[in-house]
Parts: C-alpha cells; structure tokens; sequence
C-alpha cells in the first residue's frame, strides 16, 4: 500500500460559495483572489492595512465534505502578530494575507472585508448601496532612484502600481508629485495613494493611509445638508445641515436671479456665500466624526438648478426667464480647489447633471435613488419643494417635470405658515358634528384636547402651521363639510360654530385661540388649491405624455414627502388616484442620490445616461397643462376632460380675479 | 446634333496636384475639401475669417487640358465684397468660401492659407516645422435655447461643435462654461472657442477671434529666452531674455539647490522668483507683439532638470547629490493658472520631458530639433553650458550623457573671462613668429591692430575674454608654441617675447595691454583643459557605447555653437575627430525644440517617445569615463588605451594637485 500525500488542499469560501483546490501554503487572500473572492486589502499582502480579514470556520462541513478547523491555516506569525498588538485583531479574526493553506477549508468572509460589499438601505430608501467609490487607497512600495536606471520619482511610483496593483496607465497630478518625493522620504519610499478612477493619482501619503472619506451634499434653497461617509465602509459617520446663507439675497429662488440682475458683483456675492456656506458644513461634519479635512477626497452635490449653478460658479440668470437656458445639463467633475470648496488637494467635487432648466441636480438624485427605471410598474415620483419635481415612468420610458407649486406647501403664503419646527401644527383633526378642532405640534406626541397638552408645549408655544399640518387642515375641513369642492370655506352665519369666524367679506377657521390666533383664511384654502392644481396637474400632463390613467405607484421625496400623510395628499387630490398602499415616502431622495454617487462611481454614469434619456417635459409651454391646472383647483379633483375654457367660466381664473 | 451642357467641371488645386470634377456651384473650399486639399478655415466658410484665401490661375494648362481665368469662377459677391472692405483683400484673391465653380479652372492654393503649412527654417536649424498647433480656434453659431429641446449652452456649444467642424466628444473645462452664456449673449449666439487636442474647449470669444498665440520659453540658469509666435503661421513675432533672477540665490545651479537646502521657505522664493521672471517676458513679448495676454493660449517650457522642476513647483533638493532622482521624467501638461503663469484662463503649459537626472528638458529640446534619430549617419550634438549635454546616435539607436564641463566654456572661473558681451574679446591670433597677439571685440569688426580699432571699441572698451575667445586663445597659444601639448605655459624666460610674463611660480600670456590688462594664466588653461577633457571625455564614452570610433557630423548647440569656430574647437579637442564640414552649429535648438512642441502637436508626442527610448548614460558611475577623462587633458587629446593609472603617473590628477 503507497499513502498518497495530498500537496493542495480544498478551500470554500462563503457566504459566496465559490471554492476551488490551491498548493498547501497558498496564502487564503490569494486564494480569493484567485477565485474572483470579494477581500479587500489596501497594504497589498503586507499585514499591515488589517483589510483582509476573514474567519476561519469550525466544524464538519458534510455539504462540502471538509473538516474545517482554526488549524485548517497555519497560525499567526510574527507580522500578523505584530498587527494584533498595534491595531488590535478580534477572536476568530485572521488576516488572510498572513494565513496560508494547510487543509481543506471552509473561509467566512466577513461584510466589513468585502471591497465591493453593500451598504444596507436606510427604512425610506429604494435600493442598497455596492460600495464602489471613485477613490480607493493603496499602498505601495516605491523602488529606490538608481543611476543605473534612469527614472524619475513619479514613474517609480508609476510602476509600483502596475506591478503592485495592476494598475495600468495610471496619470499623476502635477501637485501629486509636487508632494511625491518629500513623502517618500518620510515614509522610506512606503506611501499610500489615493487613486481616481483606477487612473489618476490625486493625492500621497508616508506610509500607511487606510480610510478616506468623501462628502455627499444636497444643496436646498433654503437648507443645505451635508453627509460625510467613509469610502470604504460607505457608513455615514457625521451629518450636519445649515440655512442657506443666500437667504439674506432673497428668500426664494427668483428674489436671487434678480438680485444678481439688478447688483454689480451680486453673482459673485451669491456664489461666494454658498460656497463659504460649503465650506463650514465640510468643517463642521468632519470635526464631528474626527476626520481631518485633508482626508476628504471626493464631495458630490445636489441641488436645484440655480443652486447647482451657483455652487459651481455659473450665472444662473438665464434660469430666472424664459426659455431658462442651463449653462450646462452634464454633470461636472472638477477639482474641489477650482470651485474654492477645501477638501484635500487632490479632492474633486462631482456635480450630478441637472435634467432640464426647472429640474434640477436634485431631481438627478432622486431619479438614482429610487431607480424608477429598473421597474416594470409605473411609477409617479414626487419632490415638493419650491417647485415640485415631478417623475413618472418605467423601464421602457421616463419623463420628467417640474410644476410651479410655489411655496405653499412649505408653510409660505399662508397666514399662520412656518417651517417645521418645534412649535408648528402638523397634524389636525376636525369633528364632524362638533366642527372642534384637534391638533399635534411638533414636539409632542398629545393631541391639542388632552389635559397634559398645554404643560407639554410651554417651551415651544404654539407657533403656527407647517406644510404637512396645512395639508391635513385643508383636507378636514373639506371632509367636515367646512369647505365645499370649490374650496369655499362656508359662511359663518350658515352654520352654529365659533370655529368659522367672519374674515372679510369671507370667512375663516380657527384652529386655535391663544396668545396668538391660529386661522385658515379663504385665501390660505387659494393657495393650498393653486399649489395642489399645479402638483396634480403636473402629474397628470405626464401620465397624458406616457399613455396611463393610473400609476402603480406614488413616492413622495423629501422633507415634505416624509411627513405627510398620505391620506391627506389623497383627499386634497394633491396626487392622482393610487391604490394608498403604493404611496410611500422616499425620504431626502436627492441626497441619497448624492450619497450613492459618492459611494458608486458605476451610478454616475448611470445617472448621467438616466437624464440624458428621460423625456423633459416643459410646463410652461404645454396647452394641457393649462386644462389640467383648471380641472385640479376644486377638492379633490375636477374632470379635466371637460375643456378650459367651460372651467375658467364655472370656477373663475387662475390669479388675479378671486374664484368666488 | 445635341449639344451637351456640361453640369460639373475640373478644378486642379496647385501646389498639390489634387484634381476632381465638382458641380458647377460648388464653393472652391468645399471642393478642396473634399479633395483633402489643405485650406485652412476659421469661419467655417462664412466670409468673415479670410483664412481660406485663394487665387485663381489664368491662362492654358495644357498639361490639365483647361483653360483657367478669373471668370471660372462666380465674382466676389455681397459677403466678400463686405469681408473685402472691412479687413482687405489683396489683387487677384479670392475667399475660396464664396467663389462657386463656374468652369474648368487652376486654383492655387498659397502657403498662408493652408492648415498644415510649413516655417522655412532658420540658418542653423535642422528641419521645417509643419504647422499644427495644439490648440486652434473655431468660429460656431449656436442654436436658440429652445423649451422644446431642454439643452445645456454647452451642450448646444458641443452640437455646434460636431455639426460645423466634425468635432466629436468635446469637453468644456468648467471656467469656460462659467463665460458661455455671457459670451453667446455679446456675440449673439456666434462665438469662437479655443479647441485643445481636438477635444477640450478652453477658451470662449464673442464673435470671430482668428487669431491665438503661444510662447516657446527656453530657461536657463543665467538667461531665460521666450518667443512669442502666431499659433496660425507660426511666425515669431517677438522674442525678449532676461536675467534669470534666481541668479541672487546662487551663480550656479548647485548654489540655488544648496540655498533651498539650507533655508526654510527657499524652494518656495526660488519658484516664485522663477515664475515672477516668465510672467515678465510674457508681458514683455506680448507688449512687442501688441497682443493682449489673455490671447496667449499655450507656452511650452524647455530647461536643465532643475529649471524645469523650479518652474513645475518640484522641489530640486534630490537633483542636487547621487543619485539625482527626478521627481519626474514626464513630460508635463497643466493649466498654466496652475504654475502661476498668466496667460489665457484656459491656458496651458507644456513642459517637454527631462532626459535623466543631468540631462534636462533642454536637451530634449535639442534631441526634437535636430532629429538625429531620423539619420542613418551618426551625429554627436553638444550642447554647452554650465554642463555638456551630449546626444550620440542615429535611426537605429540614441545616447544621452552630461559631463560636468563647469563654466568655463561661458567665461566664468577665467580670470579674465566674461560674458560674450561689447568689449569681450572673441576673436585671436598669435603671430608664430613673434607670438604677438591681435584679437577682436565683440561690437567691432576690426581686428586690434587696426589702426580705426581703438576709436571703434572707444565706447565698449576691452572689458575680458568671453567663451569663444577663451577657446581660441588657448589654441591659438598652442598652434604658436606658447603651451605644451600638456598645457604648460611656456616658462617666460625660455623665449623672447614680451607677450610672456612671469606669474607666480608660473607664466602667463598676455593678450592687451590696457587700462585693464588681459592675460591668459596657467590657471585659465586649466580650467579649459578639466573643461574640455569633460566635454570630450563624455563623446567618447558615448561613442565607446555606441560602438563607433568615429562620427559623422557634429552639431554644436547653444550660445557656445554659435559663436566658437570649429577649426579651434578641434584644434583643442573639445569634439572627437570629424571631417570639418560635418562640423556645424545648430543654433540655439534647446529652445528650437520648445517652439517646434508650441506649433505641432505630434511633436509632442515624438519627443516624449524619442526621450523614454533613449539610452542614459551616467558618466559619474562609468569607470571608463575617468580614463577617457585623464586622456583627454592632453592638447588636443591623449590616448585613453593606455590605462587611467599610467595617465596618472604620467600627468597628474585630475583637480586637487596641480598638474606640473
């Protein structure tokens, strides 16, 4: 009898399953490498990054026909021993780049090892994220000049790439190399660089660099909001969110245009203040999550189109007038330093591509976010702000709108409007029989009729209304017989209640007698109808361009999306007809827009590809819109198919003249 | 009998030949192109550039079997006739865009109204430069913005782009998208823009801008030099050097280096001082030119690798000891902001590749300019300065060396040595009878012994030596006697001549006597001795490497080439032995390479190519090059098959000892 010594070994990885048979002292990294097994390593085998850690599983494996053991791989040597005493290694932990195959196998990757793991969704978002950032570290060792071998420093480093990551024709950025030999020296020709793209050298470290972080920003008009992530684990470690100091230029959008057309310089003021405004927010998250500011190599931006323009530095007075010319609908890749954003030096800021002269970056990000594309249903999505934003389609076809909502929904133009805040009415109920009002503010979880209530919201007082409160007040009245479809509030005198006051020739309901009288006015009920026509309207021009009487699905982006109640839009007839099941929130979309791109460079093409296809549909100029405008002002919907002309005569005029 | 109204005629474009029959109607410039005859174009066939400039030839050619006159093509119409006033328009020209093929005709294409057309060389240069500027300027009309087609301006720009000039995949730096709008509003909707590479929009005009310029800059350690040339007939039309100010940190290189060295701050002062110099010499070619900086689109940068690294922002500390690193051996392409250099916004530095840690980016220069590498014969180049840059090759194979010749080939470490200047002395003879010295001034074209020198020099006066007098004194002094082959100085009482004198322990020769005497010491030979053993020391070794014994044509480079006569320089043995009449200067090349880069771009490609592929020598690690070093003391040269030692033995050390 001969006893067949076994000189490879089988080794399975999971959760991946794939596996295959390797020499005995094969290091387990290379076996996954191998194998096309997701382990990331930034220090290159070296022991010293701690990326590529892996578990080595214990147990009969029968479905494999392994035994696997800690002894399975040989044990920690000196290198690894030295990682477990600097850095720290947990039970169980190896790292693969230091275990070598003893016997057959069974490795468990861990998530935190993958390069390409993904980053679970957060309750609102569509999809998880694959962590694929534009920018990855590597560390590499760097040959020492020869005279022998002419060759300068950069192409050292050059070569060090391709043999030590296969990387290949890879450029650097002059102030890369400016920096290049200094850190050479420091780090004795061992240093970290950030690599763009897989092709771009933007930035060098001594030694050894592990975590690089980027920003992601949705830049509101009145809000702006700022995400600093670790590009490696795609977690969010800081969020900070700050007014928009343009605000002091004009509380809305057009109030800027005009700022910049009636001021010498008012351009470069405006541009100035968002990007001093930028620059705080970047500060402020980093020192947050403890993370220097030269760290930071990548920031990507959302916004409206005038925001988006301004942040990069382009006139936005063509978006103030007809027939709203962007300077640009790509997206923008640019070196943060060109747009006075200070980040590392080698940091860019990426600028997601704007979809037409009213909807914005923002939109971009949302239209990513919620990927309505990679759907057969059709979906209807919607992002309230100034404007509403609007998108409908499916695989085959994606439009795009933009309705002019105004402010309304934010609690503007109302008489008794704020922002949500501590303080503000957001949710509201009416007694059918009683016409008594209840209502939570923000702040508290009490209904306004209970006894604890008042005690609860000393501090905040009882401010005023917020854009979901407005909505839900609108939509109570009218289902306690308060409004008429028309959205006429009833006399005062038609009807036994004190919460219906005389206002004027009309009346007014009062939601709250206090030290400050809380009332929707006639015209408050006006412009919740302009807004909810313009939305509804909007809405219904694309499902008119798609070919569709219902949408499958409805999603509501943004703040105002996240607070809503769905019931309510439904009621007002804020949204078409859905099956209320399929209307959801989608959170801040825009900003996860943004996240993604930051987190996964394939999505930038992909949103790029996304709006250079879908269908811009222009309000302005479309005659149907008029139609469907008029038919959506009575509650909650009138019959469009009726022509303009028979509404304008039964209900009145848009503006000017009062619908009576 | 039918008679056959012919519907198409032959148009012959001369000088190329190209021949085709076009419909009667069509534009001269629309049959030449589509013959790819090269006329050139910025309007795009609008009558307002005037660059597609034709005439009409008259008379028989019996040759092409027509017969051509003025009336073969329609009359000047409305839009030329207005081109004509307004700009002008020479006898007997047409705009190729506006004459219509009327019949059979000649049409001669004159060499300014070609695209690809050739500068006739200077005297010393080796070839034409074809005419293919990096950058070039395209006349556009962009659409309307149109709410019915949402579009960027870029993108309207772009399409432009592609439909006027098959330009296809454009991108548009950011800060000029920033101008855009601005600009298409000026221009109503007609702007020029600087197109780069055929693939990136760098600069916006209003209206038509048909002109652009670039600036070849040649910087040396003592002198800077800038040309500044029409982009479009690269014609120089100003050139302007200045004191290189870095000259206050260190005479020589090695100084400045050792001053970044030993002060804190000094790599950032050097950079500045550097760039605030080539910020001047654009003013001041621009002034001369009267051309407005913001029309320079490009400059190409040639110098010693220190130079070149100063001018990029590298730090030069490792140029300065063994083993010389780089920091890169690239050529380097950057927006000229990015350096500190103030030309167009959109403006772009190209700094050609350094060769090795000794041989610059001046020696590139002169390595494209003279071409060598297209040669069967194999040609020495020498470039001298502060070191000799020396190149050896042909087709099939190149070499590149620096030997550390000093200074004293530019006057310096001469006791009466100086600049070539008014006043230096350039030119010598000694009588072999009476050793009796007569020379010439730079400034005059006498020589000293004739009898109207004295009041022609009478404002200069007789100030020193400069290099090339230096050169020919020392041979002229050997021709005569007056030194050994070994470089002694004859002893001053060995001889009856009043031109000997004692000095020290030594003689010395004295050339004027004066208000300032002008003698040549023992120390003087030697110096040009250790010089021009280096310089000839490195020849060999290189043509040791190469395999050949002897060369077939020597090009003198720089200053030095122009003004030193061969005869001397081989009665010397600063070159290897070569038939005298392959023996010529090649001008100042270095800076012939930088504007050959400024006006074609594959030359920017074939230099970076030539550079990577040639062979770098490193005299300090070659063994060889000490031996050939020792034999080359000698006058004209000694034998460097006897060993270095016996050398030695024989002659003393090199440096250190004085050689007895």
């Amino acid at each position: 009898m001969t006893s067949v010594v076994k000189n490879d070994a089988l080794v399975v990885f999971t959760p991946s399953g794939k596996r295959g048979r390797f020499a005995l002292g094969t290091p387990i990294l290379q076996a996954a490498r191998s194998l096309g097994v997701d382990i990331d390593s930034v220090c290159g085998g070296r022991a010293i990054c701690g990326r590529c850690q892996i578990e080595v599983a214990q147990g009969e494996f029968a479905k494999h026909g392994i035994s696997s053991s800690t002894n399975s791989v040989t044990p920690a040597g000196e290198a690894e021993g030295r990682f477990a005493t600097r850095r720290g290694l947990d039970e169980g932990r190896r790292l693969s780049c230091q275990a070598l195959l003893n016997s057959d196998v069974v490795i468990d990757v861990p998530a935190s090892s993958q390069v390409h793991h993904q980053v679970v969704r957060k309750p609102h978002e569509a999809y998880d994220i694959v962590i694929d950032p534009v920018v990855r570290s590597h560390f590499v060792e760097v040959s020492e000049p020869d005279m022998h071998e002419a060759m300068g420093d950069v192409e050292r480093l050059r070569r060090a790439l391709r043999e030590q990551w296969e990387l290949q024709d890879v450029t650097c950025d002059l102030f890369v190399a400016q920096k290049l030999q200094a850190a050479l020296k420091v780090g004795k020709r061992q240093v970290t660089v950030a690599v763009r793209n897989e092709n771009q050298i933007v930035a060098v470290w001594p030694g050894l660099k592990t975590r690089l972080f980027g920003i992601a920003v949705d830049v509101g008009s009145t809000t702006i909001a700022a995400h600093l992530c670790d590009l490696t684990s795609g977690e969010v470690l800081s969020s900070a969110g700050i007014m928009n100091p343009q605000i002091r230029f004009g509380e809305d959008l057009m109030s800027r245009v005009s700022y910049i057309m009636m001021n010498a310089g008012g351009e470069e003021e405006l541009i100035k203040s968002i990007r001093k405004a930028l620059n705080e927010l970047v500060v402020s998250v980093a020192e947050q999550a403890d993370v220097s500011i030269d760290d930071v190599l990548e920031m990507t931006v959302v916004g409206n189109p005038i925001m988006q323009h301004l942040v990069l530095g382009l006139n936005p007075v063509e978006l103030g007038t007809a027939p709203f010319a962007l300077a640009t609908d790509n997206s923008v890749d640019v070196l943060a330093s060109e747009i006075g954003i200070q980040i590392n030096a080698g940091g860019h800021v990426y600028a997601l591509p704007c979809i037409a002269g009213h909807v914005g970056a923002d939109a971009a990000g949302v239209l990513l976010a919620e990927a309505p594309y990679k759907r057969e249903a059709v979906s209807l999505i919607v992002d309230v702000g100034t404007n509403a934003e609007i998108l409908l389609g499916n695989k085959q076809r994606m439009l795009a709108a933009s309705s002019p909502t105004g402010p309304a929904f934010e609690g503007a133009q109302i008489s008794s409007g704020q922002r949500a805040a501590p303080g503000a009415i957001e949710r509201v109920r009416i007694d059918k029989e009683t016409l008594e009002p209840k209502f939570k503010v923000i702040g508290s979880d009490l209904w306004s009729n209970d006894p604890d209530f008042a005690e609860q919201t000393k501090a905040s007082g009882i401010t005023g209304i917020c854009g979901s409160g407005i909505i839900e007040v609108v939509a109570e009245m009218f289902l306690a017989g308060v409004l008429d479809p028309d959205g006429k509030i009833r006399p005062h005198d038609s009807i036994v209640s004190d919460c219906i006051v005389p206002d004027g020739r009309t009346s007014a309901f009062v939601l709250h007698r206090g030290q400050q009288e809380i009332r929707v006015t006639q015209n408050d009920v006006r412009a919740i109808q302009l807004a909810k026509a313009a939305l509804h309207a909007g809405a219904k021009l694309l499902m008119e361009h798609f070919g569709v009487e219902k949408v499958d699905r409805i999603r509501l982006a943004g703040a105002f999306g996240a607070h809503i109640d769905v019931k309510y839009a439904m009621v007002l007839g804020l949204i078409p007809e859905c099956d209320l099941e399929q209307v959801s929130s989608a959170g801040n979309a825009a900003g996860t827009g943004a996240r993604i791109t930051l987190l996964n460079r394939a999505a930038r093409a992909e949103v790029e590809a996304q709006v250079r296809s879908v269908e811009k549909i222009e309000t302005a100029i479309e005659p149907k819109f008029q139609e469907h405008f008029v038919a959506s002002m009575s509650i909650p919907n009138g019959d469009s198919s009726t022509t303009a002309a028979q509404k304008r005569g039964r209900r009145g005029r848009r503006g000017g003249r009062r619908v009576e």
